[in-house]
């Protein structure tokens, strides 16, 4: 199945994508918040899509919303490509990197991006989503940590390299701004995918291939990663995980080049759809 | 004025404390939520406290919720006090340094801490805490940032060194384990605190004096750090800042000492009440 959100800032409803049409279920289901995730709202969508109901068309040129609502939790890895960590001058790290990003930043795969004022070098990152399916704390196995996965899905890990890491301190005054996290434009879940280690990410910039990679060079892979959170915090529901971003940010290109008002971005990864922004300042 | 919440986990109510007494408001307010803060509500609020109404007293062994429910964003300052910076060998920060704690750590400030398993370094942080009270963006000038702030409350930035500064990357390992964010037991606001940097804070472990400090020693005060914070991204009304910790943490002693089970920490700042935790296994 492939869950989606649709409907203007605020007033967002639940749809599936059925045969490459979105169709509403919003009088069937609230939104896909923890609690639809929490108290088995998976299956008793896949008996709705199994029955005979005609669920209505979503208007054609509806505003596309992130594929879940605000998480509670947006975690991100650091250098989860091998080949990412190559371009960027780092070792492929013993055990992964994690940092948060603040949720406010979650915002609809088309929307525009906002280039925070004073900015010199907002950096672009596609990134394989995980969409956590239910609490996990403390996780007995790797294996165990598969089932608590309700999906894969696209982050735009939108990144300013100035406020990363030449302010100060830790990453998150360059991770958390405004609309720096564009998310679906559907989340799918893990049947629809096939061998999670088998995705293609790409990432243009008006018009121009800038990141391409594939899941295969991920050192971390997704269950492995819920795991490993599980033994330092609890997952919830909901929480969405950024899984770290293949080579070719605009950072480490030479000379490096950044994001400016009224670039493109357009990004794509197998099974999942793709996202298109446009830059604005903010 | 001095807001909290009191009832079991998930079913907490807000009230405030009027002569050393709480005083339910679930009849007049559902929660101290940020539609409360954007709408106006701490202004009602005040009128019905004028009001010749009567409210219901609070059973006196009812759980101390956190003030404020979970918050959209916990963000932490870093070494923010001269005094601290020095007892860990660190210079003064040139700007704030920011991170962010998972908002699922929020709990009362009387609740049990867990000590997340396999951790040997579980150390204490008392903070002044800002609750947000008004959408800060872009704000012009310090001065601005003043009328967003709500009120100041405690909050304990429980922290694990070892997963903090020895497993690789970022702090968020060390930061955003389960029960690490006792918020309250109220939140004052700011005409009941006088001047902001002339509080106490203080800290013990089984009766035993750890930290002492003044918010005289910080580096970056609340209104200092709301603007800057602004600049960034967008505080949303509810949101928590956690202001750093003065001297005296675990990892700062000769030896370091770190808690274990069965340790009683108690907090206090003055005017805003005080902590009490029992530290458990997890």
């Amino acid at each position: 199945m492939k869950l989606t959100r649709w409907g203007a800032i605020g007033a967002e409803r639940p749809a599936v994508i059925i045969d490459g049409r979105r169709k509403d279920c919003g009088a069937q289901f609230a939104d896909w918040t923890p609690a639809f995730f929490r108290d088995g709202g998976v299956q008793s969508l896949r008996e709705l899509l199994a029955s005979t109901l005609a669920l209505p068309d979503v208007p054609e040129r509806a505003r596309w919303a992130s594929c879940v609502p605000r998480p509670g939790k947006l975690v991100c890895i650091g250098l989860n490509y091998t080949d990412h960590a190559a371009e960027v001058g780092a070792k492929v790290p013993r055990e992964p990197i994690i940092f948060l990003k603040g949720t406010n930043t979650v915002v609809g795969p088309h929307d525009d991006v906002l280039i925070p004022r004073r900015s010199m070098k907002t950096d672009h990152e596609v990134e394989l989503g995980v969409v956590i399916g239910a609490d996990a704390r403390y996780l007995a196995s790797v294996h165990d940590a598969a089932s608590h996965i309700a999906g894969y899905c696209i982050v735009h890990d939108v990144s300013e390299r100035e406020f990363q890491v030449e302010r100060g301190g830790q990453w998150t005054k360059g991770k958390s701004c405004d609309t720096f996290a564009p998310t679906g434009p559907w989340m799918a879940t893990p049947d629809e995918i096939g061998d999670v280690r088998a995705l293609t990410l790409e990432l243009d910039v008006n018009g121009v291939r800038r990141q391409t990679g594939s899941t295969a060079s991920m050192v971390f892979d997704p269950a492995f990663l819920v795991h490993y959170l599980s033994q330092f915090m609890t997952l919830e529901a909901g929480d969405v995980i950024a899984t770290g971003t293949p080579p070719g940010v605009g950072m480490a290109m030479t000379p490096p080049q950044f994001l400016a008002a009224g670039d493109v971005v357009e990004l794509r990864i197998t099974h999942l759809g793709h996202q298109r922004q446009i830059f604005r300042p903010a």
